[in-house]
This record gives C-alpha cells, sequence and structure tokens, in this order.
C-alpha cells in the first residue's frame, strides 16, 4: 500500500501526453493523481473542463498543463497566483524573449513577465533550478532528442564555428495531437513521408536558446513525419574541430545519468530502443571531422509525460527515476 | 495493336525492381519482352535461372540487368561480347574508379576496363552518352533523389564552398530487396526508424562522382529506413553563396523535363506525390543562405525500373516517355 | 488524340472515391470529365459546391455523386427532372424498400418514389437494366465483394438453407472517407483492428436484397477496420447442401467475366492481388459441407469509382473495360 | 529488494514469445530467469543453444520452451526425466490424440505416452490440474481468444446445435515468429491482408478439443495476417437457442477473473484494448438469435508468455497476478 506524499492536477487529460502522464502517474509510488481536467468540456470522455473551483476541491500541490499554449499562457499567471507550482508541457514558456514568440508563434505573449522566472525543464542540465522552480517549462519532444546530445558539445567547443549544424528530425504522429486533422488522417500519413515547418519549426529557438555560440544562421532544424505512433529519431551532422571526438564527450557526461545512454562508437539506436520509456539513446559516428549523431526518444515519454516526471521528482524532491521505471 | 520494335531480356524478374521493370514494359508500346531469368532458379516463381543458351533464343536486343553487383559483374562482360546491349539496375558499373569499389562495397573489381566505357544512365543530363552507350549504369534510388536537385546547383557553382551539403535519405523498404532478412520483417521495421551504413553507404561516392566539385570532406549522405514500402524523400541541406536562388537555378534548368518537377518556392512534395511514377519531385525553402531542399521519388520507378525504361527509350531511340505515362 | 463521346460532372471531387474517378475518367477514352464540384464549397482544395447554374454550363450528359446520402437524395431528383443520366455512389438509392432507410440508416427516405426506378449497379448481373437506366446506384464496396460471390450460389440454391451464412469483411480505412475523424486518426488506426456497426451496417439489406433466399435471419456480416489504405477482404463462410461444389458454380459464372476471376479451387487472392484495379477476385476452400470464400477488390476501385465507370460504359454504351485496363 | 523462491530456465529466448517472457520474469517478484538458451546456436544474439550439461549449472525448478514443436517433442522426455517441470509453449502437447497430430500437424508424435499428462495450461478452468502438473501445454494464442469465450456458452449449452460456429481470426505478425520468411517481408504484408492455412490451421482441433459438444463439422476457424506487430481480435458468429444471452453467460462466469473482462452488452474491444497486457477482452452483440462475440488479446502475452507467467504462478503456488501487473 503505498502512502502518498504529493498530489498532481492535470489539465488536457484527454490528449496523448496527458493520457501518457496518467498512465505514468497510476504507478508513481509517492505522487497521486489529485483530480484530472480536459482542456475543454469532452462529452465523449466524460473529463471536465478546468476550472478553479474544482481544482480548490483537489489536494493538488503542482499542476501540469497538457494543454495548447493559448491556454497555458492563460493559465499559469493565475495558478501561480494560487499558489500552485506548474509544470507547463506547451511551449508558452519556454523562450525567454518574448520576440521569439511573435517571430515564431505568431502571438504575442500575454504573460512576459513569467518568462524570466520559468525553468526549462531539461532535468540533466536544469536539475537544481528545477527543484525550487515554481514555473518548469516542459521541453519539445524534438529539442529534448537534440539539445542532449548537442549541450556538451556546444560547451566543450567541440563544434566547427564554420559549420551549420544540421538536425533532420523524424516524428510519429502522436506528436501531431489527438485533435483530428487531414495531416493526422491514416490514409494521409500511411505510405507517406513529409518534411513540415521547414526553416519556422518552433523548437527551432527553443534548440538554439539551450546550445552556447548556435546562432540561426548556422544551425538548421527540420522536422519530418512518418507512418509510426510513437517515436523521435534525429540525425545530426556537424563538424568537430581539433579532431575533438564528440563520442568522448557525450559518452562522459552522461555516464551516470539514468534517462540518457550513450553506445559505443558507431553503434546506433533506433526508435524501437525507446518505445515507451523515458531513455533518451545516443550513438555517434566519425569520419575525418564529419560526426553523424543519432538520438531517439518516445516523444510521449522522455519527450513529454515521462519528462514531466522526472521535473516532478525535482521539484518533490524525489529520487530521478521514481515513477519512470518498472 | 501495337508492333513491337524492340524485344528486351529481364534478368532477376523476381525480385521488386525486375517486377516493376515487367509491369512498365508489359504497356510499353515498342519495347516487348522478349525473355525473363531469375537471379537464380527460383522454384516458387517458376522462373529459370539466366544461361546464355535461352538467351539466345529470344530475339532480345537489350539486355536489363535486376540483379545484385556480384552477378552483374559477372554478366555484363559476357553479354557485351555476345553483342547485347545492357542496363545494369546494380552499382557494379556506376563508379568510374576501380579503387571506389575497394573502399566502399569491399570488392575487387573484375571487369574494371570496362568502368570507363559504362555510361551512367541520368537521362536529364546524359542523354546522348546514353542513346549510343553498349553499357548503361541505371543510378542508384538515394543517388538519383540527391543528384537531380544538386547537378544544377554545383554547376552553377550556387553552393558555399565551405559548407557541408547534407543529404538526409529515408526510405521504403522495397529498397533493401525481396530476399527475407531479419532488418525487413514486419516486426522490426513496423513502428520503427532507424539509420543505416552511416558515413559508408554506397550510393555516396556515386553521389560525389555526380557533382562537380563536391568532395567526400564536404559531403555528408545518411540513409534511413522507415516503415513504407515504397518511395524515397531525401531532404538536403546547404548553404548558397553570393545570394544566389536554389530554386531559380532548379526552376530553370527542369522547366521542360517531363518527369523532374520543381514546385513554387517554399512548397514542399511528400512520397504521395510520386508513388508509382516516374516523377522526381523537387521543393525548396530558404532563409537567408540556408536552403533546404526536399526531393522525392518512387524507388522502384524513377529510382529502379521506371529510369531504366527511360534509358531504353533513348538506346533505342524512342520519345522519351514512352511506356512512362498512361 | 481522343475524341470523346460523353462529359460527365462530378459532384464530391474532394473526397477520396471522387478523386478516384478523375482519376481513372482522366484515362478513359471516351469519357470526359464535363465538370467537377466538390460537396460543399471547399476552400483549401478550390473546388466549388454543386449549383445547377454552374451544371448547365458544362456539357455533361451523366452527373455522378461521389456524395453522402443526405444530398444525392436532395440532388438525385432534381437531376434527372433537368435532363440527367444519374450514377449515385452513396447508399441513398440502393434499397427498395423506404422502411429499409428507417431501420438501417435512421432516416426517412424523401424520394421513395424513385427507389422502384432506381437500377442497382452491378454490371455482372443488371447490364440490361444499367443500359437503359436514368438512375443508377452505384453498389457499397463491402456488398461488391460480398454480392458477386454469394448471387451464383443463393441462385443455384448450393446454400444449405439451415446455415447462417457469416460474411466477415475487413477494410481499409479510404472506406471511412476523407473527413478526418477521432477513428481516422493515424494514433487510433495504426497497430489496431476493431469491429464496428456490428449487426447494424448498412451495407447487410443491400446484400440481403441482392440474394435470392437470404433473410436477415440467416445472414449476418460483420465489418472491421485494419490498418491498410485500400482493400477489403471478406470471408465468408457457409454450408452447401448436396455436396454441391461452391468453386464449381463460380468458376463457371465468372468464366467470361472481365473484372471477376475465380482462382483454381484451395487458392486464394489477398488484398495485394486487386490493388488499384477494378477486379474482384474469389478463392474457395471445401471441407466436407463447409466452404470458405475469400473475396478481395480495392474499396476505392470496383468497390466504388471503378464499378462508377462500369456503370457509365454501359449507360453510354462503350466496351465494359474502356478506361479501366491500362 | 526481492527474494526469489524460484528459478526457471527458458529454452528459446531469441524468439519473439522467448522475449517476451524474459521481459516479464525481469520484473516478476518471486521468479528468477536461472538460465537462457536459443534454440540452436545464435551468433548475433550471443545466446548459446541448449544442452543438459548448462542446465544442470543453473538452479532452475522448471523450464519453459519457447520453441518449435518438433524440439519441444524432442525436449519434453528427457526434461521431466531429469525432473524438470516444463510448461512448453509450442503445439507438442496441446492435443489428446496422437491421431491429430498426423492429421493436422503432418507428423507422427514421438511422445506420444506423454499427451495424457500433459495439461491444457489454460488457468481460468484447469488451475487445480495445471497446479500439479509435470508438464503444461501452453494454448495458442488464437485458441486462446476461442475458447475463453466459447468455454462457457458450450458448457452451458447455450449454442444452437445446427448452427455453425465460425471464429474469423485477425493476428499481428509476431504470431509468425521472429525467422524472417518472404510471408513476414515488411513488404508482403504492408497494405495487405490475407487468409491462410484455411480449413487447416493447427489451432482448430485444440480449440474443438476444449469445447464440450463442438465437432469439426459445426466448427470453422479462419486465420487471416493483418499488418499491425501484436494482437488478436477474434470475431465469433454464432446462433444461441431458447433466446439464452451470451452476454449473461459470459459475464457472470468471469465476473472476478483478473484477466479476462466482459464489456457491457453491446461493447467491443479492439487491439489497442489489450497490447501489451495479459488480458483478453470480450464483448457481445446480439439480435434475436445472432449473438456475435469480440475477443481480443495480445499475442505475446495473454496468447503466449503472459499465459506462461500465470501457469507458472500457480505450478509454484503464488498470486495468479505476480508478475503480471504493473
Amino acid at each position: 500500500m503505498n502512502i502518498y506524499a504529493h498530489g498532481v492536477a492535470i489539465v488536457g487529460v484527454t490528449g496523448y501526453a496527458g493520457q501518457e502522464l496518467e498512465r505514468l502517474l497510476a504507478s508513481h509510488p509517492k505522487i497521486q493523481i489529485a483530480g484530472k481536467f480536459a482542456s475543454k468540456a469532452n462529452e465523449k470522455s466524460g473529463a471536465e473542463a478546468f476550472s478553479f473551483e474544482r481544482l480548490r476541491g483537489f489536494s493538488a500541490d503542482a499542476v501540469v498543463l497538457a494543454t495548447e499554449h493559448e491556454l497555458s499562457m492563460q493559465l499559469v499567471p493565475q495558478l501561480l497566483d494560487a499558489g500552485y507550482s506548474v509544470v507547463d508541457m506547451s511551449g508558452a514558456f519556454r523562450l525567454k524573449d518574448p520576440q521569439l514568440y511573435q517571430d515564431w508563434y505568431g502571438f504575442e505573449h500575454t504573460a512576459p513577465a513569467l518568462l524570466g522566472e520559468a525553468v526549462y525543464g531539461l532535468p540533466e542540465f536544469r536539475a537544481e533550478a528545477i527543484a525550487s522552480a515554481r514555473i518548469v517549462a516542459n521541453p519539445g519532444c524534438y529539442a529534448t532528442a537534440a539539445v542532449l546530445p548537442l549541450i556538451p558539445l556546444y560547451k566543450a567547443d567541440a563544434i566547427d564555428p564554420g559549420c551549420t549544424v544540421v538536425v533532420d528530425g523524424k516524428s510519429g504522429v502522436s506528436g501531431a495531437g489527438r485533435q483530428p486533422k487531414p495531416e493526422t488522417h491514416f490514409c494521409e500519413v500511411n505510405e507517406n513521408i513529409s518534411a513540415y515547418s521547414v526553416l519556422q519549426h518552433r523548437h527551432t529557438p527553443e534548440m538554439v536558446a539551450q546550445l552556447p555560440g548556435a546562432t540561426f544562421d548556422r544551425f538548421v532544424f527540420t522536422a519530418h513525419l512518418v507512418p509510426i505512433s510513437r517515436g523521435i529519431l534525429n540525425t545530426i551532422t556537424l563538424r568537430t574541430q581539433d579532431r575533438i571526438s564528440a563520442h568522448s564527450i557525450l559518452a562522459e557526461t552522461y555516464a551516470k545519468t539514468p534517462f540518457v545512454q550513450v553506445l559505443s562508437p558507431g553503434q546506433l539506436p533506433n526508435v524501437h530502443s525507446v518505445t515507451k520509456t523515458n531513455l533518451c539513446v545516443i550513438g555517434t559516428v566519425a569520419r575525418g571531422d564529419n560526426t553523424v549523431i543519432v538520438s531517439v526518444l518516445d516523444n510521449l515519454v522522455k519527450g513529454a509525460a515521462g519528462q514531466a516526471v522526472q521535473n516532478l521528482n525535482l521539484m518533490f524532491g524525489y529520487e530521478p527515476t521514481a515513477g519512470l521505471v518498472s
């Protein structure tokens, strides 16, 4: 019999990320789901829309938002005022500069004052700040799979500054959300591959912001939709300088992290390597100054709900792996 | 009622490319399938193994090899000696330098004297040479989808020489051939994405050889397997110099070609755009000096059998589109 | 150079069946697409909504409705009044008894007077009536794959009257239409199989009506959705009486039909056997009195647009195969 | 920290069922994997072939065979002689009558004396016999999904004896095993549906044997391959007699079983309902005397490895759900 120490309310529980979070927390030894809300009233699922009145009736210490950025931007200030900690899975608080929201998201941010306070929730690099944060911006799925291998290389000044770092991302369809759209219709996705949001994808500024020294001019991210339900595979091509070994840097950085694994040189992970786990697995191949890095994760776990649980564990002071390994 | 003017024998008719060629030639107005052979005797399909004795019994003007490169390397010299023209769909005669076969294929070429004579069968650029060739090396599928957009840019000196051109290819499973292997088992491919032959893929030297000014040091091709049966999508990332527009060059080059189409700037093709057609469709997106090009084709048609028919049309003097549009 | 002898207008050209019809008629030697309409104004596709005013501007001899049954029921009387022949691909005119629309479709038919006149458009059995019809009700996809093998057996009194004929249908997702719905979202269909409309599927009364002697009590049809885009496979289980061979009856019935093929006893077709063709292929296996029949077709071709072209050929007096074989 | 009470050796650990068993036992609170063998020496996986010498070095109380029936038939007598309990996942010991092996499997059984002793390992109905068995024959995947809904109906005499019970099974590709074969090649399975072993499937005699009153003449099972990796959906069509409600019987029978669930009348499960669980979920729809039952399970869990763990739990005296719920 578990004795739960903290309660969490989920908003957006009918979407794919919200469902995954519900699944993960259901077997968490310390965190209980104190309440659940749909993004809007959803007759079919029976989930009710969010209201503060209902929220106050639950014994929630934190609220996780599995919502679109519009709703997140609206709810976060009110939730903080009401004393709740928040983990936001949308992109609404991932960027520091409000101008980037105009440039990449096409809207004016309505809570710019909170952008500075929000902590980018990448546990491998922000553990301390996350532990004391009121508002954690859970990273994007493509971004997580890109910055985990790239942060150590930028920090070590391992990348030839004259090269353009190219991140070619391929994602499963659950990343596009549960709302039926022409582009998620089975017949449009099946037997198809497509690139989308080319040179305009919203995860780009998020990646650049996390990489010390990266610039939009020397960083290109391209997203692709492939006919799988879950999973992301990022192929990263770059030039190292001074014959630095990207593999050595990565292997050392992640020698002891529970959720990031670096394979032996020349070995590469595939999407099956990580399905339904909170792992990000990284492989590298080098030839001369050219290095190709392949990183994979499950977009709904390490790319969304699993990383949210990692963040909750840090915020509540639990073991990093609590609720994340069977 | 058609009156066939030329006969063609196919070797390797039980594989995916061989089958596709059979399908295409079945409705060709001028070329008749004079004879069919399996690569080796195939009990189940009833196709017999190749023999010169049987070949002589057919009224074939040319032989198309839909065979592995080992068999192609062995048969081509004998077929030329016997007076047949040959279109070889394997990689055995695509490279000029025998050393590249040691480096990238891992074998010593047994007919190096013919490498110089063999014409790389890319009709959009080698029409004249193909028309008079005895031996045409039909290009690789990934290579076709890469060099069609890149040749014009390299020729125009449009690419920043300091940049690494990155070709990120994604292919359907038919490209791996019909022979059952662990990596083509449905359960291994389904719900998976994987990179393979990273920095070692045999289409790389083929691409570099076609691109004037390209070097292995500044050219990276990565192949990926995705769970579709047919189709290739190549995502090409490069920097242009002097603000040259890649789109303008491509649109001009391919203004009148029947099988290469260039979309309006910012528009991108997907695999469905080309399924079961002989088209290669190209889209471009630019931001500053960065350009992303997406090119798609059906690996069994423009990437194999359809391109072989284009080559036969040139060799026999027919319309470029004969047998290739319904 | 073709000289078109008849013009056809298509309503509902943005749906999957409408698109397929457009594709087929584009290469028909005698029938020209005189005009195209969306079911409703569709900004994205640029297709305009149907209007009689626009229709009168086209030189159309017949109108094919690739529309929902509500719209078909509304348009057909007006189109007939205006002098057009109609092929309706919806279910609105397939049943004779208006009560069946209340029972199985849940609505009151608004043009019951035309139900008697409408000809069920199964060319293999209704060629003469179709040839002189003003309104042809194009059969349902599951129904076509069920009644083609079953009509000859019921007619020959081959089926044990005490047995329940069980039709277990499996269909690709294009059968559910192009409108995005939760149940056609890639992530809901992928890695899933589901039965739907069990004992309530609207194709059931259509099948029973075509089978002399069949009753709802002794006929069960179950529909299933499987993760493919195109194709239907019906597995039909029944008992024959007097040791009659179902295979013999079927082989004889379809000895000379261009689009229905019966395989040798024990041989079975699969969906690949018919993809993108207008064929219905039938296989049988028998053991004692039990017979299992497997019939396959492409739901968008023989199950919809291809059969509509067959009907148009009959109505206009062309060869049965015109526009249907390459 | 777990203290393991029993050890199990697995033979055939490189196949899909063997892998799944390894995955399940890895988190079992009481049973430890004492040793692992491949069916034959497997270089790539590093798994060694079975030998008694190596087995004796492990502290195994029982051996689970995830092997082909030929190897099972050979090993079981020797393992019993050596004092091990055995759970055999092959079909080698599921039938009582040796003649059925000649009729349906095409071989002469080499250990017919053990067929009488072997217990059919369906925990919901044989718990007591399994608990004291030396040799448990783990049921087939299709068979489990068929007999769980049908045993209670046959026992209650609910089925019209004049009707033929029709079981239409659809399975994912992992059921065909891991060995690459033409029929499991991605390109053959993708966008395809096929029926196989029609009226000859080996699970048929297994089903008939478990169903009191069933006869081969009045029972037809048809297996189909669909493009998913895991899962079985059986659609069962039958006539009840005396207006007996199949739903009531099933709901009552399975009111308290942890792994068999019966949905409300008219509600139907799909494959997603059970993926990666040990559940068999059953739904029913009735109209007059006709009843359609849909039952689903994960062929690798309740249809193989999970059911083997259920059997081990019974044999070792653990909770039924030990190691099977997270």
